[in-house]
């Protein structure tokens, strides 16, 4: 089959198509002929080597879409050990759900991950209610724009989305959001009474602004990533403000009984009943991967980035 | 009219039964015949000169039931500013509730406080659910052993008291829970899938026990009172776990529009349901407020302390 291999750690130039080995399926796993894979932020850092770096050669690449050899279901999974993106991948059963009728390929795996971050930071761990005022970090990116939609759909009185550049936040608008601002510093302004939920998923002084917008007895939900937010907070000082912090990290989410299943049909009925679409910023060929990485790294992309491993 | 007065900080002795002139009602303020006024911990290291101190001489006490004068209705009120061991004390309209026919005094100013407190920790801030695990620091304390009926009044699945002593807990199981341990870090073997909502109380190693024992997705709420919890949680340890904390002030409450009355009510409802009871522990005359604080210091109390002024 043909994947994308890395060999050695490093620039986007080191990721090269490849004829390799299809890969085996273990116990409590399946082969799942790819249609497309999705590229993610966390692929760049691990093509970098700094962070989770994998034995080399690797294959990166954390969701695929395609058709489960055996019973030919079109199924959509997530591979925390890479291998997405190649033609066939190993998938974990208990990561993997069914796509139902009605929700094509692309919009299957440009949903999952991030949608079920979104999904996940908002209502499982945010206890998000209808009437609730939501602030969302970098709202244009992939769990971004998805996090605007669900919380809309989900009864939010306003969303305001922070965007770095004028045509990110016209996306955000466009998507639904009240108000967009480039800085999380500009929260406070943009929403006088603060918000009842905050997404972040930078860290740093995002996190600290995001902090500041938060409205008494509100919460911040940090998906910066484990080993990536290396900010403190003091209990006092979330006494003093009656707020609260969390993290969420998608492990946990897998690890809990029937979490991630209930909860990915909970983000197809959405798509299916149209409050919810993944935005597919583009599809690319297994040779333009690594173009794709550099256009990622730019901040270029808004959306989900796809490699059609057919091509 | 006769009030305890401090004069000096120091031990309970400093407490004494004096007649001194009434209060004055300021701005947005009436007078109120008190019958009782509560006693709380607060009240002990503000009499050491160690929290808040106040210029001396000084009435201490931050919340009474009585009658007020004008209309004659009865009332309870917070003091956020002291003055409630007292026959007469000045409240603010904004701090006061009118009480419902059907609970009596005692239980109106045993519930208030410690109510609010407990309420909106559990729901405002920490947004339980029916079906929510529920630990509770501190169960047989004055917020604490509101937060175990409020749990369970709401629909908690299970609720776990912490308590130190064998008679402390049981008087929480007394009210309910379904468990009661002695140390917060015998929770996690209380309760194997750990807590969706721990309400902490003292800080510290307690703290720490607590949050290790809190589900993921779920939240610790800490009620320990603002400049008293010196504890600074890692946001990648929260991300680890997938966990929150929160800390929750009453002035924040107090401040909220309409938050303090619509709790107010809802205590009262709950208390006219039979589903909700404030311990009164003793009621002591004037001249005992010291003995009473001596008592609490030494933690043999249980429930709300009251001082019946007329006495």
């Amino acid at each position: 089959m043909r994947a994308v291999v890395l060999r050695h750690f490093g620039g986007p130039e080191e990721l090269r198509p490849e004829t390799v080995p299809e890969p085996r399926a273990g116990e409590g796993e399946s082969l799942v002929d790819v249609t497309y894979a999705g590229l993610n932020f966390a692929d760049l850092e691990i093509r970098e080597g700094v962070y989770a770096p994998p034995a080399l050669p690797a294959v990166l690449g954390a969701d695929v879409v395609g058709r489960r050899r055996g019973d030919g279901r079109r199924v959509v999974a997530l591979l925390r050990q890479g291998g997405g993106y190649a033609q066939v991948a190993a998938v974990r059963d208990a990561y993997t759900v069914e796509v139902p009728d009605g929700i094509d390929d692309a919009q299957a795996v440009g949903l999952l991950e991030q949608g079920c971050t979104a999904y996940c930071a908002l209502v499982t761990a945010g206890r998000l209610r209808p009437g609730d005022s939501v602030g969302v970090a970098a709202a244009a990116g992939g769990v971004g724009h998805l996090a605007v939609q669900l919380a809309l759909a989900l009864g939010a009185r306003t969303v305001t989305g922070v965007a770095s550049t004028a045509r990110k936040r016209e996306f955000v608008r466009s998507l639904g959001a009240q108000a967009a601002v480039a800085e999380p510093r500009e929260l406070a302004e943009a929403v006088p009474g603060g918000v009842d939920l905050y997404l972040d998923s930078v860290g740093g002084a995002g996190l600290t602004a995001g902090l500041a917008a938060v409205a008494p007895f509100g919460r911040l939900v940090s998906v910066g990533g484990r080993g990536k937010v290396s900010d403190s907070v003091a209990v006092d000082e979330l006494t003093d403000r009656s707020v609260g912090v969390y993290g969420l990290w998608m492990r946990r989410v897998l690890e809990a009984p029937s979490l991630f299943a209930r909860t990915a049909d909970r983000l197809f009925a959405l798509a299916a009943a149209g409050l919810l679409t993944a935005r597919i910023d583009r599809v690319v060929p297994l040779a333009e991967v690594g173009a794709a990485h550099a256009a990622m790294a730019a901040r270029e992309t808004m959306g989900k980035v796809l490699v059609d491993v057919r091509a």
